[in-house]
């Protein structure tokens, strides 16, 4: 009779005994993830020493999030947003030279079709919120300028809401468009200060964050995503330097390097601008 | 200004930044479990360098299981199950001294008010099956029988499903018993020798098994939860010894100490058995 024991439950090496189940044709690259995961999970497991309640109180966690997702709600994205993963997958992904522009957390307010605006129009259409002028080059590694890139750009309002959020009240598409550089490389655009808002944080992941001390607040941003043949898409925010979130911002997308030099302009400007921005960004190379 | 960068992402330092965010208020345990799962967590997307594209594909997968679930359907539970966790679980917390009867998952299909008979009774409300005679003693780690101890007994029939699969087709509350041992921690009853059965597989977590190269199927076996005042609540089957999935158990619910002889009965027996298994459970003190 062929020893079987080997393959029977056994709590000092039961990551391994799980991970031995699978089968020949298991897909290489599936089988390495799971592999790591199962062996980190059970390592959790045991290190937390896990009683079979908490056990259920995760998998009554783990539940309510999914049920949450809906065609408008992605519970499981906000859950791994909270948890520093999505920052984590998105560096390990987009490793770049120095000096290159950094990416942070696309977002869930993205909208793939945003009117074209040439370079100097007002993304805000109901006029509302401090004015503010956007502009800067796009330039490559060696400071030269990337012509034709598409700098598309979204941002939520002066009471922190993005227009996809408030239909009615906003305008459809406000302070959103995408631009083009000129030859220089140059883009800019009349916008508004933005503000700080909160996560969507009436499902599970915001009663996980009320216990454990954390806020749902989001630093006050303006999102991009750059664009240019040749060049690595850039998907990224510019923060402004005094909202009180910045160092708490509830999806850690917060970098140094994204921290934007935000600044009152001078009274009276003919342009109506109160604020001013001059923020470049790096492309690096494929 | 106080420097606050230490607050912002870093690749290198991610879980710990994450887990640096929880405030003091937070419960001591919940810290704790938190610190300790975040910690794996990132250190296992980091260890895959998962993709963006394997993240989603995660984000997705979670979010199917989720929504798999329902009053009657625990697909968490299924996936805690597959991966080894619940068995992992269930050991760290009933660690007993050597030679007490081990747990196993309990699984579900146990019902709370099965019906109670004496000692001798059959459960086989059908007749349907291979008539099988299950006997033995509950006795403390000493030896010493424990009297009126109850036996919860409730099994699949030989097609392999609990009447709760299906209603109609078996009478409710076939196969499942409520016994109580005698003065000299005796009990028995008659059964049928139940068949392997496939856990739920149409859901995420069975295309998972799929994927993965492995079958659904759980070892035949019959389920126990045997109490008695003073000790230790055991939660835990016998297994037939000559089970195709015995070394296999998609669940990993099988102990080389849970495998019972199961023999053939002499020919002829006057109450028709075919089948006699001796089974001793040993209780561990509270």
């Amino acid at each position: 009779m062929i020893d079987t024991t080997a393959a029977y439950f056994d709590a000092g090496r039961s990551a391994a005994i799980v991970n031995a189940r699978m089968g020949p044709e298991t897909d290489p690259r599936l089988r390495e993830v799971m592999t790591i995961f199962v062996r980190h999970l059970h390592a959790a497991v045991r290190e937390a020493r896990l009683t079979g309640e908490e056990w259920m109180r995760g998998i009554e966690f783990l539940t309510a999030i999914g049920q949450m997702c809906s065609d408008w709600r992605q519970e499981y994205v906000l859950f791994s947003d909270v948890l520093g993963v999505s920052m984590l997958v998105d560096a390990l992904n987009h490793q770049r030279p120095e000096g290159s522009t950094e990416n942070t957390v696309l977002g869930p307010f993205h909208v793939a079709k945003a009117p074209r605006y040439a370079n100097g129009a007002n993304i805000c259409l109901d006029g509302k919120g401090e004015k503010m002028l956007v502009r800067g080059r796009i330039t490559d590694n060696a400071g030269r300028p990337v012509s034709g890139a598409s700098v598309d750009v979204w941002q939520a309002n002066d009471n922190g809401f993005y227009d996809v959020q408030q239909p009615g009240v906003q305008p459809a598409m406000n302070l959103r468009g995408i631009f083009t550089t000129d030859a220089d490389g140059s883009y800019g655009f009349y916008s508004v200060r933005p503000r700080f808002y909160p996560i969507p944080d009436d499902g599970p992941v915001g009663k996980l964050l009320a216990m454990l001390g954390r806020h749902p607040n989001r630093a006050a941003h303006l999102h991009f995503i750059i664009e240019a043949k040749g060049y690595e898409r850039v998907v990224t925010h510019i923060f402004t330097p005094d909202c009180p979130y910045l160092a708490e911002d509830a999806v850690f997308g917060v970098k140094q390097s994204l921290i934007a030099d935000v600044r009152r302009a001078e009274e009276n400007r003919e342009d109506g601008a109160l604020w001013l921005v001059d923020w470049d960004f790096v492309l690096a190379p494929h």
